[in-house]
């Protein structure tokens, strides 16, 4: 019986996950190396250590009966090692190794009958033209470990682009993509259980700035179809990978409608924050069903819903305007307890529920809303 | 700016608080002579202190920017220390003067225009006749302080057995009220602000037993004139209290369709947390935008929903068969992380979300639901 669920990584997806967990009458401890950690305001206790602290992560596991994580670029040694001396942790090792490469993961999603686009890897500066031979111009190359939220992420339409970006990556492997012409971003936020019982939620629709996830619209106003297909390659990958709790693959769509596989999240995903609020289990009490044991909850949608992120701009660490925000009812804040709002960090966003259609109407009021926050 | 909201009283109701307040982003920090309450494990700090400890109580004002108060058997003392050292506090110290007498409550109640049972209060035996000529036979009879969940409470249905009920009391002194002809319970859920904006929940309907709320239906199968007069005469309660926060006022519909004022909980309430499931801003983050100064919000439902409390029993504290209630999605469960599930406290609750009218089809489900759990 579990009574106690550990998380490594202390964000807001930890934070999320810890509220909904607390909520259901678990006890969390959460290991993250900062203090009073967004996830560690919430959870009954923190341990203050590095993710690769195998002694800590070690008391994480003797604390707790089941290990989980909110961070997927954390050392794959440390989830190795708690497997090794029994203490039960999902997703597993296996999960992590296919989703910390981009190329293993982009292989896999191939395997898996996902199309992707194009790419190649490069180790070294002389693979750079054997890779542009597959990948076309112009490319997106992404370091293979390690990046998010638009990090470690270049575009080049030349070769002479692309050679900067390799000197740039001061030689990190990374992948060449070619790069899609993408006619919207989509995401399936999924959750499966140990016993291969499986759901989707409906497939959401992400705008970007700057690789930074700032909008998701959900349901993505698309074909039926299309989401129909997505939400069948994704639990095609849910099953492949044998991931137990809430994962997310990441879409293009291309103009030519053609579905193309990006990326796995093997955890809880921003693009699903909207489920909390428009759905009566979100994708954080998935996870908690996964993960425990207990039974997962065929997704509904109370209504449509837009999710959009709050970010850091580095003017100051007060967050202003929340009054006029919340003077829409149709609008619900999270804010995650972060000290400092540096630039373009995630510090919270908010699920502005939609009764009619998401059309332009819809949108502007969401991105009004946002333009009431600011910093101080 | 409030950054941090203190709570006296660690129970289930600071719990749920808690966690929306967290969710806002706030810091918590409760008080409670428990170490670990259901409260202090999802808050930032607990102080654990009696609520009669001045000096403790103070120190909670001097950690946070506002206090508020989850259990309105708190001494009044308290409150009018925090209000006279000038730490904000709400509701006011002079809400909980009428709350907490039920004779000055009744007596509120019918300055509001809300009609009551016949009532007089006994201080004295000897004032048991006087008592009985104004309320009648049978009666029922109450502590005028600190009673709850049926606590302090008995029916007489003779002289005799009033006196006997005085005798059980122990001196304390009584409120003797006429025996209601009731066709259901109801209560109404609303929120104030400062400003004066003032919001209702739809009308909810409950089922006792033993003087324990067990059962919540919202909203309730009442006639839209009863549920709107009941939800106008909730807003002058509040008004006319001047009160800060939500709050919660019971009513008896008799079945002559009279509604009779019965008592009012200056605080959330356990007939409205289905507000969390199937609204999108609850009774308790009304209490935190009420508190903090933000807009409250006007509510909607989502859709129909059946609350059913989970006891104690006092055969074990481990709550077993959840995966068996979570097999049903429309089901959402809230644990308070109590220790001892003692017999007849309150351990928990769910939510039954209900799609078409909430008829004894959908009452036995929620019931059929309730029976999957257990203690051991």
């Amino acid at each position: 019986m579990i009574e106690a669920i550990g998380v490594i990584g202390g964000g807001q997806l930890g934070r999320m996950l810890a509220l909904v967990a607390k909520r259901m009458g678990y006890r969390v401890v959460v290991l993250d190396p900062q203090p009073h950690s967004p996830c560690g305001q919430v959870a009954d206790e923190q341990i203050v250590a590095a993710y690769g602290d195998l002694a800590a992560i070690e008391e994480l596991g003797r604390r707790t009966q089941i290990v989980t994580y909110e961070f997927e670029n954390i050392a794959i040694d440390s989830v190795g090692h708690l497997e090794q001396h029994g203490y039960r942790v999902t997703p597993a090792g296996s999960v992590l190794r296919v989703t910390q490469d981009r190329a293993a993961e982009k292989a896999f999603l191939r395997a898996c009958g996902v199309p992707t686009t194009e790419f190649a890897t490069v180790e070294r500066p002389e693979e750079l033209d054997a890779a542009l031979a597959i990948a076309g111009l112009p490319v997106v190359i992404k370091t293979v470990r390690g990046g998010y939220d638009g990090k470690g992420q270049w575009r080049a339409a030349s070769r002479a682009e692309a050679e900067n970006v390799l000197r740039d990556a001061g030689g990190a492997a990374v992948i060449v993509e070619r790069a899609v012409d993408c006619a919207c971003e989509l995401s399936v936020v999924a959750a499966r259980a140990s016993d291969d019982e499986a759901v989707t939620f409906p497939v959401a629709e992400n705008v970007h700035e700057d690789g930074i996830l700032m909008t998701t619209v959900a349901p993505a106003r698309i074909d039926d179809e299309i989401a129909l297909r997505a939400q069948e390659l994704a639990r095609n990958v849910g099953q492949r990978l044998g991931i137990v709790g809430t994962y997310c693959v990441e879409f293009f769509l291309t103009r030519a409608g053609e579905l193309l596989g990006n990326e796995i999240a093997p955890r809880p995903h921003n693009s699903g924050h909207f489920t909390i609020d428009v759905t009566p289990c979100s994708q954080y009490e998935q996870h908690v069903r996964a993960i425990c044991g207990l039974p997962l909850s065929p997704p509904r949608m109370f209504s449509r819903a837009i999710m959009t992120n709050v970010l850091g701009d580095g003017r100051g660490d007060r967050l202003g305007g929340v009054a006029e925000l919340l003077s829409d009812p149709a609008i619900v804040l999270h804010v995650y307890g972060k000290r400092h709002a540096v630039a373009r960090r995630k510090m919270g966003h908010f699920t502005t529920i939609v009764d009619g259609p998401i059309d332009d109407a819809a949108l502007l009021r969401a991105q009004a809303a946002r333009a009431k926050l600011f910093w101080s």
